[in-house]
Order: C-alpha cells, then sequence, then structure tokens
C-alpha cells in the first residue's frame, strides 16, 4: 500500500550548496513518504551514480525510490517505480518492461489525459502545474477546481504538483487529492528536515501556518 | 556472425533536408552493414518513436540495429545491441539488463579501455576519433598506430571511427579493424545510396578512388 502524502521530486539545480543525498535523508527523516529522483541533461553514467546513491537512502527507510522518465535507470537501480509524462516512454510500453509489480505514475494536466493514463494500468497520476511554478517551465495550468475534477473521476491516487507549498497545501488536499509533490518547498528551503516536517503537518492539518 | 565492416551512425542534425528513414534504407542499399540509432536532446517518446521506424526498415533487410547508449530504448524496440560510450551506463549493468544475447558494443580510445572493455564482456569496440571529426566534438583522439595496437591486443571485433571518408577508408582497414563507422561520410552525401556503395568498396578495396 502506497503513502503518496507527502512526495518529494528531486531538481539538483536548485539545491546550490547541499548536497543531495544529504538533502533528501533530511527530507525523509522530515517526513516524505516518496522519492522521485528527477535528472535532465546529465549523461547516463552521472544519472546512474546518483541514482545508486539514493536507492541506498530510500531503502534504508524504506521509501520508494521512483525514477523519472528514464526506465533504463529504473531497471539498473531496481527501483520501485518510474513516472513518465506524456513526452515519455509510452505507458504500454513501460508496463511490458517494467513488468506488473512496479510502480508506474503518469502525468496529466486534463481528465482525458487522466482516463487514458488510468486505462493503460497507471498506478498513480501527477496532477499539475496546480499553480504557476519556476520549476516545470512547461508545465500547463491546472487550478484547484480541474484537479478535484479530475480525482473524482478516477480511481487510482492522484498526487497534485505544482507551486505547492506550506501556504496552500491544505487547500489542495482539501480537494480529495492523495498527496503533494513538492520540489521547492523542501529542497530550496534552509532547513529541508523542518521544512518536510511542516508540510507533512499542513496535509494532515496537524499544524496551520 | 556479426558483419561489422561497414557501420553507419546517425545523426539527424547533419541530415538537412533529408529523411533519416529514406536515407537510412538508402544507406543500406549501398552496403552498410549494421545501423547505430544515435539521437542526442530529445525527448524519450521521440526517440521512441523514430527508433520503432527505424527499426521496420533495419528488420526488413536483416541488419543489426544498434542503439546508442539508451538502454530503455534498446528494450523498448527489440534492437539487437546498445552502444554505451564511457559517460553512459556501467557495462556490467547494461549486459545483466540486456542478457547474454544482445550485442554490446564500447567506445574505447585507449588500449587499457579497449582491454577493460573486452573483460567486461562488450561484443565489439568503437575506437575513436581516428581522425580529427566535427561530429563528435568531445572525442579523443587515436591515430591509426594506436588503433593498430588496439586491434592487435583484443579478441573481439574494432569498429573505427572518426573522419574516416572515401579517401582514407583504405588505410583504417589496414591497420586490421573490422569495420568502420561513419556519419557524415553517408548522411552528408548528395546520394546516400551511391556514397556507401563507394565506402564499401574502398573497404574491400575493390575500388580505389
Amino acid at each position: 500500500m502506497m503513502n503518496y502524502q507527502l512526495y518529494l521530486a528531486t531538481d539538483r539545480g536548485l539545491l546550490g550548496q547541499k548536497d543531495l543525498c544529504t538533502s533528501v535523508e533530511e527530507a525523509i527523516y522530515g517526513g516524505v513518504t516518496v522519492v522521485q529522483l528527477r535528472e535532465k541533461d546529465v549523461s547516463t553514467k552521472d544519472f546512474w551514480e546518483i541514482a545508486c546513491q539514493i536507492k541506498k537512502i530510500t531503502e534504508k527507510y524504506q521509501i520508494p525510490l521512483i525514477i523519472n522518465d528514464r526506465l533504463d535507470i529504473a531497471l539498473a537501480v531496481d527501483a520501485e517505480g518510474l513516472h513518465i509524462g506524456q513526452e515519455d516512454m509510452p505507458m504500454e510500453v513501460a508496463r511490458k518492461l517494467l513488468g506488473p509489480q512496479k510502480i508506474i505514475g503518469v502525468s496529466a494536466a486534463t481528465v482525458e489525459e487522466a482516463l487514458t493514463a488510468e486505462k493503460q494500468g497507471a498506478d498513480y497520476l501527477g496532477v499539475g502545474a496546480v499553480f504557476p511554478t519556476d520549476t516545470k517551465k512547461d508545465a500547463g495550468h491546472v487550478g484547484l477546481e480541474q484537479l478535484k475534477q479530475i480525482k473524482a473521476q478516477v480511481k487510482i491516487p492522484v498526487v497534485a504538483i505544482g507551486g505547492i507549498h506550506v501556504g496552500n497545501a491544505w487547500s489542495v488536499m482539501e480537494t480529495g487529492v492523495d498527496g503533494i509533490c513538492v520540489i521547492s518547498a523542501i529542497l530550496c528551503q534552509k532547513d529541508v528536515r523542518k521544512a518536510a516536517d511542516t508540510l507533512r503537518k499542513s496535509c494532515l492539518r496537524l499544524s496551520t501556518p
């Protein structure tokens, strides 16, 4: 049973002086429930090396590791799953190569994309960008209302992504989604562990910012 | 039994107005014995789509298709093999994921890299750049003498790459290598089929330019 509540996607470009492995470990201490490793413009060797390092950490804490886009890396490090966007490997090809046990998540920005992905066997959906974001400039805009509609029409878990932070996390959770995916709201914060812990509590409404 | 004699690597950036599929088919008519699909800076979806198209052509003519770098694409289209550089997936990881039947080629620029790749189970080596080339600016320079040395020290087939054209192909073959790998010497020529045919004959010394 997957817990999608606080889903961390990585972006090494946002880390500044911080080390990715340390940041991921701190974020897990703070309460992150899933880690997605997302690397762009790196060699396959570099992606593989960082994936090996992150896998050691996620395994230690029994947190599922999802690899963005690259099925070869997911296979190479025996990650728990793969996340594919609309410009990545088609869902049916990915499922055939990964088998039925691995988690496959699909990015969706419309009800149609969401229903197609569910039909093709996606295990969860990443829906966004819910709010405008600098991290992924090519992402289409999806408001809270559409997020709610998508969630209402699919049976698989929905994780909301895009511009989510401690100030709006609860408004996102109120749409009924299963979790929030954040990058900068955790990785760009001075105290990564505390940022994850505060976000986790916001999602559960254990604290109000 | 693989025939590495005239190995075509692709580069869509060099094609100008020409279509990649048409060019590959023409090159096969001209005598190309192996096709390596090499795509940089494209989405996984685009790479997969073009690989599906090229696979149909290579299958039709029973020419092996090798995918550059991306093991996910090689698996997705059931290509005959994968070519990895020193910045790609490590050889042992690639072999584990592809199994013993698939061809794995490794780029090598020194005797040491060549011996390591052979020891790790590479099926062939791509050695270069033999001559300076614009196609792959980051490639280290390997002269004919070093090429000869590498060939003498390994048992697996050696394909020479880098700046090879009809004017120097025979000098390369004289080092004892099993074949030449070209990109622009075929793809950038006005008559792709004729260019491949002339190169093939040069390799066999059936004609002197």
